[in-house]
């Protein structure tokens, strides 16, 4: 298991592995071959950025079966339900989610979401883990009253600052069976395991790839499970899965 | 009025300025202060590549009267209908769009492309234009029984070569009175003018800023006018529009 961070320092952008709650700089993207260079950081003196920017974001809708309860929605879908979101609406850990103006029931949903590593298009779902590079921890962020009005998910899912992902990206760990909790104000309001995934990561891959080119650093939000609540102005968010950290952020109107 | 082309020759990829159907390579991208440069290309040397790779497609949905007739739909939208088309769909001028196992109804919908030549936030219908850097052509290529059956239209609209845009990018035109027309072997399938948009170029730029920043480079797909045609392997498909050229792309399965 490793631990790679995006962050700002004297206005420079670097990545770094987290050791011993250190950063240790390193001389590229974790994408490419890097060496560790000298420089080390705690996390006081630098800012955390999203961990990536990637080309494109897939989100699975109705994922879990505690969420197809909580909306209503009887039959598990036959296959993963993909929708797009923008990655203009990614923000980083400790960034504000600003709610729009119109939008009266923001709300939020905790999501694993797994990061490419090598460009695919037709994977098996039995080699589908060989294309990962790792995941973080996701917040899809949705205004349901858009959701439920406009003819597609863009404005309820992809406005600026929906996308909360971080705080790290973490490699090397299986993603079937981790807890993922959403807080809201440290009350527990999601509260789950990946393993109750309708469709599991291997599988959502492999049917993204039957269509569609996966490549470098691409994300996949894999769903939310529950009820997720609806965010005000203070609200402070947080997104905890095991072995990735936890995504804070804050509410803004 | 100019016109930019993004060519490769030689392996190296350049933009350059059409002059008399000549090319006329320029020192950087036309989004950036440039020089021409001495070199001269013909089109018959070069292959034509995507215009650009934007950062995010936005696609407006229901946006001709005579479409929604066709497709059934009775009220107009009251404001635009946004989808996201995801990047990795893009194909060039000349290229081939591939019919994707499984799609049995895959249509064309030509369409008029807007190009964004300024981050811009909350922007008035008024001055939407001043963010506007020019223009191409689009396919924005359907799989039907996908957008019938699936939750959202990621499969339909966003699998590998479902986007062709191009063959250049006009700039410093009225987008508001174009005629635009789709030829499926020289046979026209759809024939329109910009002019009957529910929704106007300036109106979908004002909706879409207003819960999205737009990028440098990003693109909007304005609609599609008409009864667009069932693409089959061999076809020949044109997207004509004034001032624009036209966009060619065969079919293949």
């Amino acid at each position: 298991m490793k631990q790679y961070v995006r962050f700002s320092k004297n206005k420079t952008i670097y990545y770094g592995i987290i050791e011993n709650s250190k950063i240790h700089h390193i001389s590229s993207t974790p994408f490419e071959n890097y060496d560790l260079t000298s420089e080390i950081s705690s996390f006081s003196e630098v800012d955390i950025l999203p961990p990536l920017i990637p080309g494109k974001i897939i989100c699975i809708g109705l994922n879990y079966r505690d969420h197809l309860n909580h909306i209503g929605e009887k039959p598990e879908p036959k296959h993963p339900e993909p929708f797009l979101v923008t990655p203009s609406a990614i923000i980083a850990h400790n960034s504000s989610i600003i709610l729009p103006e119109g939008a009266t029931q923001v709300e939020e949903e905790a999501e694993l979401v797994v990061i490419i590593g090598k460009t695919c298009k037709n994977v098996s779902a039995k080699n589908a883990k060989d294309y990962i590079f790792g995941y973080t921890c996701g917040n899809d962020v949705s205004a349901r009253d858009w959701q439920k009005n406009d003819l597609q998910w863009t404005r309820a899912k992809s406005s600026d600052t929906f996308a909360p992902i971080g705080p790290y990206i973490t490699t090397g760990i299986d993603p079937d069976s981790l807890d993922i909790q959403c807080r809201v104000n440290d009350k527990i309001v999601q509260n789950s395991n990946t393993k109750h995934l309708i469709h599991s990561v291997s599988k959502i891959i492999a049917f993204i790839s039957s269509f569609m080119t996966l490549e470098e650093g691409d994300l996949i939000f894999t769903g939310t499970p529950g009820e997720p609540a609806q965010l005000h102005p203070g609200d402070k968010i947080e997104v905890e899965i095991e072995h990735l950290g936890i995504l804070t952020n804050q509410v803004e109107k």
